[in-house]
């Protein structure tokens, strides 16, 4: 048994099946490997952003790692922005990378990259296999790293002569720690807090957002008179009708400011302290007030569901409370605007449905209106790294068969990972992809406007798409996606119903 | 003044006035002074990689260097494979990076990454601005850094309050120093070793694939029996008809290891050893043969004309020596292959072209045969990296302009940098792009061979790009370019010439 094939195996053993992939000459055996060992569900990508947003997706909707396959240094590189997203989702990703073989590499050939260097900054744990027996062992480690509490990202990277070297030996999945309970003083701190009298906030990250705790946090809040506020973007929300939803810190700076500006004291649950996307002169970094009272209730790593359910306890155990319920509404008609999109989304999304949001501009008031669809998962691009919407779709496509993915896409984002769409066609994956087709970089005009700048000539064309025209049912067709463009909302309501009927995936291009 | 009113001031004080740029919200005080500061040029990017291979293909045409503007850690990430093939190529650019505030970096916002960690492996000089009053001194030594010989990468690193601080000051250029000269004496015993009578070859890098240096290496080896061969890739070599060709060490192993076979005496000029590109079991990882004499006589930085003038000299400088001529082909017809494609191509690639050739497998025989195209220069990928034909392409064209670009493009790698077609339409960029459209990744088949494998179907799958097909003239359409496709010479000869004839991109999808 060759390295390559001791990793296909020891891959399986412990569980992950699924690998996105855009090899190169130096992961040759580690594809003849996979076509030698069954088991493995191989995902070809045209991109290595593609590829590694898929496994942030992946691992988003399945709670366990994929494996990536990349191409030495340079293909790392270009797969960096989606595992910074990953990571920043808490994803777990055995991110595996194929690099010049051990003897080879002192050489400097032209491919020769800092490949560790790279990874370092998107990885918890890096390790390079050294030689063809440990590479199983090494495989082991890097799926239980990636499955440490909340999710890491565990990049392996592979020397060409360790995965072709015989001797390989197949390793026995290792043990992973469950995740930690917040300490119990934390508790008691929080619940203490949470009946002084204070104008509290509960502020909940990604682990706190799914329906079970989601449950406890409103029985909390409705027995002690907080308010319960979730951080920006999330890997993963249970959200819904017949589910508790919470609204997120707002983006823009002001907005944000304003959601908290009258909280004495801040609890969080499984974040760290909020803060501003970006600083802006003379604004505050953060939103939370300067005075207010902070408490860390838990930490990320931290079981949410028990810290949730711990801090209830602590409180006398609450009565349940009933989620807000608000009508169905009927799907929007006439003009394209942000709001009837959103009436349209909460009318027409399928239950169970998973949304891959990077709408940016155009979606910022999507998710509140949206808690009136049936129930689903909702997911936002983690770091803010542009590019994230469409391979998350793709990757949660995977990991989630039977299920709608709906991707709310803006147009300039779309650009960066719009190879995506030929990995949908190919895997015939269930996924609506929303172009929001404004033409430019709404965005950037918005954030121009923020640092107080009038934009002239320059600046406007550099936030214009629209010279020339981006066609993005031409470009769906040219990767093998039906689409269709629409610029009415009865346009949109009949080309959205009819892709939830087809299997595999459908574009809209919706002028906004 | 602020500072980034302080660095383009700066910056076109020190010959920068081209800008290849995908700017973020913490680049905008960059945008607005750009804005108000004439004499700068924004070529806007749809994704980073398109920006930074554009930025290498105008370093190579124009031998100063663009700016770059990117949008934080993971923007540079995505530009990371194209920086790297510029390393290699050995082009100026000056990499130019917003971040985060300084005071807000430490409240790790979800895109605060690791910017200068990222930076390090392709980058000669990083900086980060401390703040506005040295952005512009900061500006000047990075354009100075890009400047220094051979051609360096210089990142400079701009967290948003460096850019809006008011102070900022204008910094005038600062001296470059020239290229060294090779040494006396490593010229002394190249001339010596050149006298010997052992078979020797001149291996030739990239300073010195000019016109003028070439020709004094032609009389050099026809003095002296010894053989001239270029390395693999170079970032821009002068040739065709009335120039002095020079043959490559080709890429694949086998025919490398045989071209070099004959050689006791190895002279280098402006490279490093000559390496296989990949290891492979039991191949040699050089093409030099374990018992040559290898003399090192100059290095990257030197300068290439200089030393060859120089050790011209030392022989007692033999008279010049015409360029083989080879007679001038008719465009070939009937079925698309690789030498027919050649053919064509060295009949009809107009007077000056600049051909940028990403063309992998199909193109491997199409050097040789276009040397007796008209006269040109050919630009390759300098680090291997995939995805650098494309922008290569759009950069050279925005710095010649008035010469007509001819990207040779291979349908894989096309798809990682898709994006610069958009860029090409915008600024009518003269650049014709020809799809070598195989509808697989060539490359990995003849690599899994080269490595013993017999492919089954999971293989086959994730080198085939057949399922669905790729309609590239579709999204070259999408994106504002026109194209045709065809699959006979008669009708790619048609195509190419009336691309040749219009103002503007034109692309070329060649069944193959």
């Amino acid at each position: 048994m060759n390295g390559a094939e001791s990793l296909v195996h020891s891959l399986l053993a412990s569980g992950v099946d699924t690998c996105f992939a855009n090899p190169g000459t130096s992961e040759m055996h580690f594809v003849a490997a996979l076509d030698r060992i069954p088991g493995m569900r191989c995902v070809l990508g045209l991109f290595e952003g593609v590829v590694t947003g898929a496994a942030d997706g992946y691992g988003r909707v399945t709670g366990k790692p994929a494996a990536t396959l990349l191409h030495c240094g340079p293909g790392l590189g270009n797969g960096l922005q989606n595992l910074h997203n990953a990571k920043r989702a808490i994803s777990p990703i055995v991110n595996c990378v194929g690099d010049q073989a051990t003897y080879h590499r002192p050489l400097d050939a032209p491919l020769t990259a800092d490949t560790e260097g790279y990874a370092r900054g998107v990885s918890h744990w890096v390790r390079t296999a050294g030689k063809a027996s440990e590479v199983g062992a090494d495989a082991a480690v890097a799926v239980q790293q990636a499955l440490v509490s909340p999710g890491q990202i565990a990049t392996l990277i592979l020397p060409s002569d360790t995965c072709w070297d015989a001797g390989g030996v197949v390793a026995a999945p290792l043990p992973v720690p469950a995740a930690p309970t917040a300490a119990p003083h934390a508790i008691e701190v929080a619940a203490k807090l949470l009946r002084d009298g204070r104008r509290c906030a509960i502020v909940l990250g990604n682990g706190a957002m799914r329906a079970g705790p989601l449950a406890d946090a409103a029985r909390i809040a409705a027995a002690t008179g907080a308010k319960l506020i979730a951080q920006g973007a999330n890997g993963r929300v249970e959200r819904g009708r017949g589910r508790h939803g919470v609204a997120r810190i707002p983006y823009p700076v002001d907005q944000a400011v304003a959601a908290m500006a009258e909280f004495e004291v801040v609890i969080l649950v499984g974040v760290t302290k909020p803060v501003i996307f970006f600083a802006y002169p003379n604004k505050p970094g953060s939103p939370v007030p300067p005075g207010a009272q902070l408490h860390a209730m838990s930490r990320p790593e931290h079981d949410q569901a028990q810290a949730l359910a711990a801090l209830a306890a602590a409180l006398g155990n609450p009565p349940a409370v009933a989620p807000e319920s608000s009508p169905v509404p009927e799907p929007a008609t006439g003009a394209v605007n942000s709001d009837a999109f959103a009436q349209s989304l909460a009318a027409l999304l399928p239950e169970q449905a998973i949304v891959a949001d990077e709408s940016i501009t155009f979606g910022r008031s999507m998710y509140g209106r949206t808690q009136a669809a049936a129930p689903h998962d909702w997911m936002s691009v983690g770091g803010g790294a542009i590019g994230g919407g469409m391979p998350l779709a793709t990757g949660a496509a995977v990991g989630a068969p039977g299920r709608r993915v709906v991707n709310l896409q803006a147009d300039g984002s779309a650009m960066y990972t719009i190879q995506s769409l030929w990995t949908q066609a190919r895997e015939k994956l269930d996924v609506t992809t929303i172009i929001f087709s404004n033409r430019k970089y709404q965005i950037l005009l918005g954030e121009l406007a923020n640092v107080g700048a009038n934009p002239g000539r320059v600046a406007l064309d550099m936030m214009d798409l629209g010279n020339p025209d981006l066609d993005f049912v031409k470009m769906a067709n040219g990767m093998g996606v039906e689409g269709a463009k629409a610029d009415t909302m009865e346009r949109f309501n009949d080309l959205f119903a009819a892709s939830l009927t087809r299997k595999g995936p459908f574009l809209i291009e919706l002028a906004t």
